[in-house]
């Protein structure tokens, strides 16, 4: 529905529908493409401005007056001038704006600029009018546009609802959806809102990247280096696919048990502390709260993985060497029994990698927003916890079957370090160890317990709340 | 938006805003984390209590007074304690809760406890208070830990619109998403909503495992268990990747294709009854209430399918069966000539075995809510239906060409047994040829005179509801 | 949630609850799907017809009455008649229907059939009642079935809130979701909408089927017929797999790279335009309003790329080369050495490849709407324009990779036709040179500042307006 109202504006000759007049303050880039917007909506729209008779820029169509005579023509009033000129309201005369609605547009130029957010600020400023903070999500140039594919919401918030309707109409006229965000008070995470750029992806972005980058190194050194060295052999065209595909693999699981990691220290902080009502650590909250992100970015690298294994047949390097092989034995006139062992282990091998990956997908498929907006929170945690572990206890299997007996043999430790796999294993393990502490009956009922309200020694907790106040509960 | 609205929360001293008071009458686990993070979004907290003075286990910061001054503090009073002890409000005095908003956040031990909603319940033993459900979809533990990226969603529903708008500001306010269900009428179903644990995935999952048991044992028996008593030769290593993708394909087409059997089954009951207002019997609706989730569980073992296909040359067992077959050819000295037919063959099993999943995905992403809100009726039908069937008549199509004419060769049929790809083939052909008839002119016409309302014989069909009375009509 | 509220309905004997009295105005189809749907979730039901004695399709426990006792005995009216029909309102007389809700629930035969909504029509004739439209989007068929899984969304909007809540209210209970969609002016958007099937995507499909049949004929041609032709060799195998493996990801690229043109065309028009102000010719805006649709079926052709390249060391065909190469070597006695250069080139190839397939999903993600609603406009743009040319760029250094200096060799020419692969790179190089152009430091800065409202001849471009007027206006 929303895809193609706008396509269909386009096309009509849409300015035959008459659908009451909007003032807008401010003859800025937003102001004009707003009121260009308006205008092909088939508003009546009249910008307010200091000095009416100069406005050559204004789209034509629009009608220009001053800001007083602006005002009255109008219920809804765009306020699309910056925070440090919203004095001139004051100077229009608190009769003229009594009772309209201002929809405050701004941005500010950093987060948090202002201790109170402008729609506030313009409230206070404007205390007869009606302030809906609106369409500061909206940039210039997806009003032209018409938002094509973007986000198209139109996050809307204020005190009074029948203004906070007749904004909603406007932007549905205008090809938006309306989304109401609730009181006023939500203006400030508004305003702050266009200006973050994936905030929560920043520290799982760096940490892969970093991971990606040691482990590409060191395993450079290990493979390609170390045969360069010892062998004189030129193996360096395995930067391209041989190392990725051990690189990604090895990050992706260590990314995912990074996932799991920080709900078992929680788990081991509760049972320690004897109550569920202390606050974590700072960065055990932060770890908690980007590990959705770790565990796409866990999943993402185990795709490319995927593709890096699949691709094997077909790269030159393994047809020769498979070629080689049987010329080899063919030259040598003896042939190699099949080894059931060995069959054993590398299908077992694939077919758990596969069954892994499975439940990774189905782990990233549940964290979509709208799958997870309809599952409860009952059916959340099944998911994401019991399914999330089988998925690290396959992949760390996976892992495992791989390694098989390489680690008893000296000949895998090329100058004495050790083969990236066995570093990769590190971090799951203990993750797996401590849940499976965890879920031992008796534990299990300890910490059930302490999350179901139960606490161990309610003074001493009391005492450590005085000392740190109120701001060290946990929220 | 929302996945850091919280975020920002925490490292912000957010204590400076105040935002109003609260009242919570229930001083249990769910009372005192929902106080703890009222406190931590800036709210003063009031905690009604039996005994003022025994609170020690109460958030610093929060006051408790009796219940009766708590309730006359707030504007907004939440309600965390059981149904059974909700007579303590009518001791309170109607009085101070007269207009009052009564947030019921209660849930219930089993689904359809009570006959009446707990939030209906207390609306009539309080009539003068409005009483709004709320915030019972959210466990304490999510509240505590600002609900991370599980489903924000606060459900809220009450008959007094000014009411519930106050209790959406305080959860935007804690960082959810508040969702509009409606009046109170909506509280029942809000209150069987966190006890369920995916409901309409039970039987189909219940179905895909019994039918994979029943086909890996069959496959068990007709390839290793055989080998092993007629040859004495071990392929026991076939159990990891073989069979599994001999029996996720069987599986997955076979439930593919009871997705679109009770759509066939009702055609031609429509047919048989004459009209479409006849009830179908209790299986057929059932069924058809859960063609989403079988579709998606044969997705998801077509997926597992691709995946043990694509890993089958990395095999160590088929790389020695190739290189096996290469040398035998060599020390025969003959070479065996390329055989056009099978090239075709292999080749358009191969690729409308891959337009089959295409298009299988494509069903798979086109049932995500957010995508599947996003097309009308029609288009909806369009998908599901038609590229639906083709789908299937693809699959089906890729594998008749697999088997090709295994079905001559009294070879395949070890023990007597059919090859599993044979039985697969079953429950397809009926649907494709049962839809097949019902697409035919003819009786495509019947068919859609009756979905449009026509009705053979109307006497009949009355006398039909005057048996089983109103609860038979099909809803 | 949504998925189970109807299956619960559906077993529980829900006549139990009485929820108040709807009435209906016609009993046509939908008009009887609506009173079953209705009598099933508890509400009394009220038919209003001319003839009250025959009506014996209704549905047993609804009631039939003259239309003014019906409208009497509700506050709900139903008028599930046809829009030529709505005259016999006028009949009931205005103070039986003045105050009441009057659901529109009507569609038309073809969009924009009327000049005016069907909705704003009946509240044009029957000014006393609160007119909602909603209901339109649902078929009889999903009232009857329960909407199983398709949208469950009823659209409703009208002037009056309290009107548009019962509605939503009767929505809930029969199981749907209502959406607000703002005021009655939205209601012709509604009745246009079950009419449309994928109207953004005809084009996109259309291209996309063109450019696959043109090439895959160019390329059966090249190959398949030369080979015939020229050496008398039948490759006709080759149709199944390998010419749509050399047409899907030509096509694909080709149709990645118009994604992009249009905006590095838009970015040069306002460079020469001098202004962001003019309108861009009207195929531009068609273009760049089906570019998600252009780039996921990109994506959809891509992926069908990989899964035929993945399933090749499968093929018979491959698997008969490889073996005839082995015993060529053995046959011959030689052994051809190992070549550097071309395991660095191939494994570089599949390398990129698969970083851009990897980027390519990641865009296809972020386009479903639950994603892209939850990132803002920074964002969106920082995916969609710099992953974006990205993505562009890793399959433009694939496709050369693949190509390497084929290009140099005549015996590719055959027929003196180029390889399919060298037409599919034209578009993407064109596309990236100019953007290149576009990213330089000194036409950044020029069009950086076009884009924030900077005009470089404000007087020619007012010249503009006055010539085309007030349409010829960027929406």
């Amino acid at each position: 529905m929303t895809n193609n109202s706008f396509a269909m504006t386009l096309s009509e000759p849409s300015v035959q529908r008459k659908l009451g007049t909007i003032c807008i303050f401010g003859t800025g880039d937003f102001g004009r493409s707003l009121g260009l917007r308006l205008l092909q909506a088939g508003y009546r729209v009249v910008f307010g401005s200091r000095n009416p008779r100069n406005s050559s820029l204004l789209p034509k169509g629009a009608e220009v007056l001053s800001h007083k005579e602006a005002a009255q023509a109008a219920q809804v009033i765009f306020v699309a001038v910056h925070r440090e000129n919203y004095d001139f309201l004051c100077h229009i005369g608190g009769e003229a704006l009594a009772g309209k609605v201002l929809v405050d547009v701004s941005n500010n130029l950093k987060r948090s600029q202002y201790p109170e957010s402008n729609a506030e600020h313009l409230s206070k400023l404007v205390p007869a009018a009606h302030v809906v903070k609106a369409f500061n999500t909206v940039s210039a140039w997806a009003l032209q546009s018409g938002g094509l594919d973007a986000n198209r919401q139109v996050l809307v918030c204020g005190h009074n609802c029948e203004a906070k309707q007749m904004v909603k109409d406007i932007a549905q006229n205008l090809g938006f959806t309306a989304l109401d965000k609730g009181s006023l008070q939500a203006a400030a995470e508004l305003e702050d809102y266009p200006l973050q750029l994936f905030p929560m992806w920043r520290l799982p972005v760096a940490l892969a990247t970093g991971l990606i980058v040691v482990f590409f190194l060191y395993l450079l050194a290990r493979d390609v280096i170390y045969a360069a060295v010892q062998d004189g052999k030129d193996i360096s065209f395995r930067v391209m696919v041989s190392l990725p595909n051990k690189v990604f693999p090895i990050v992706s699981l260590i990314m995912l048990a990074l996932c799991y990691l920080p709900g078992v220290i929680a788990g081991f902080l509760q049972l320690y502390n004897g109550t569920k009502y202390r606050r974590f650590p700072n960065w055990l909250d932060r770890w908690m709260l980007c590990r959705k992100q770790l565990g796409l970015l866990a999943l993402a690298l185990a795709f490319l993985h995927v593709l890096y294994t699949l691709i094997i047949p077909l790269r030159y390097y393994v047809r020769y060497r498979l070629s080689s092989w049987t010329v080899a034995q063919i030259k040598q006139n003896k042939t190699e029994p099949f080894d059931t062992t060995m069959a054993w282990r590398t299908d077992s091998y694939y077919a758990i990698g596969i069954l892994g990956f499975g439940f990774y997908v189905l782990l990233g498929i549940t964290s979509l927003p709208s799958v997870s907006n309809n599952v409860n929170w009952r059916e959340f945690r099944f998911i994401q916890s019991k399914l999330g572990h089988l998925t690290l206890l396959l992949c760390t299997a996976h892992t495992f079957l791989y390694g098989w007996d390489k680690f008893l043999k000296p000949s895998y430790y090329k100058w004495y370090l050790p083969p990236g796999y066995m570093l990769s294993l590190i971090v799951p393990c203990v993750v797996l160890v401590l849940k499976f502490v965890l879920i031992t009956p008796c534990v299990d009922r300890a910490i059930t317990r302490i999350r179901q309200g139960w606490e161990r020694k309610p003074a001493a907790y009391m005492g450590i709340y005085d000392d740190k106040g109120n701001q060290s509960l946990l929220l």
